[in-house]
């Protein structure tokens, strides 16, 4: 995202001349993008039920590292997929822990191994090790935005989840996902999670 | 945001073909994008303090109407701002009511008039009427981005404001904002609103 505060709308409202934004992600490489993203992350999460109407928060940390090409298993996921490894990009595992103010005695954690398949320059697929819901490891796919928002679009059975990840700041990244119905008409759930990085 | 559910995705995860998306705002026109903004809106925010790592859900009830380009209030702000008039595209009133988590036994409300200015298609200025936390009403940037993304830039005297707003369905807006410092450096918070149009 873009910080576009100009000189001339802040004089034009008789307000203090703001700089110009210094942090811009316009143009980041998916490549750059993974990198930027390893290391702990403090993150708040608020999901919101669009047919219920109600919200949730989930508080977690968030632990990104990367993971070698060459290890066994993400020359696992490959096999899996039938995917060249030679096409994988990067690889990271994530695992995160956290509680939810619906209930704050239950620890909710796990983890999951993404790796990043390159069809093109600013797209391709998104290997993921299988998860704790779908009997089917998901595979997503992923563009690269030319503002720097790292978009992944993931099916499922009756439905799919559109992530979208930006830097608002190098130690800051904001993650707004949705999931809709399997037509792609309706959207259930809306989540915003802000992670602060752990210096 | 363009639902862009795949079926080589959806195949290649062995789960049930999903339709291509129904539903696109790529190349929405800023009239369009008020002029389906009109109506009454359900709206739930969630708010994320980063300094301070909080929380806040908010429940509330907008109504956005139309409003004659030769209305007085409008004439009113365009002379205000020294702006002329036949630049003026479009305007809105804008109410509001709710309660937040915080304390639901007060209400939040207030509205404001909201005129936007046109200085190219794409581009230009949003005019507001005296806001309740200002001094002197603030200008915001406006852009209307390709995939149909509405973007405010707002300058505060300490502050400024970025929002993005978007359809996910005809009947359904996403609004992600931050309050960034004046030098655009830090975010002190950031929020998600889902608004669901009451039919």
């Amino acid at each position: 995202a873009v910080v576009r505060c100009s000189e001339a709308a802040a004089k034009s409202a008789g307000a203090v001349p703001v700089q110009t934004g210094v942090y811009s992600t316009a143009g980041m490489k998916v490549e750059e993008f993974f990198r930027d993203s390893i290391g702990s992350w403090r993150s708040m999460r608020s999901s919101h039920n669009l047919a219920m109407s109600f919200m949730e928060e989930v508080n977690s940390e968030i632990e990104i590292e990367n993971v070698e090409l060459d290890d066994e298993a993400v020359l696992a996921i490959c096999k899996q997929y039938e995917t060249d490894p030679a096409t994988a990009a990067t690889a990271i595992k994530m695992s995160w822990e956290g509680t939810s103010d619906w209930d704050e005695d239950e620890v909710l954690e796990g983890s999951t191994l993404l790796v990043l398949v390159k069809d093109e320059e600013a797209k391709g697929r998104l290997l993921r090790s299988e998860g704790y819901a779908e009997t089917v490891p998901a595979v997503g796919e992923w563009t690269m935005e030319a503002d720097g928002t790292f978009v992944l679009i993931t099916p499922y059975e009756r439905a799919s989840a559109e992530e979208r990840i930006w830097f608002t700041t190098p130690n800051m990244r904001v993650r707004v996902s949705f999931i809709r119905t399997q037509t792609g008409e309706g959207v259930l759930t809306a989540s915003m999670s802000t992670e602060i990085r752990e210096l």
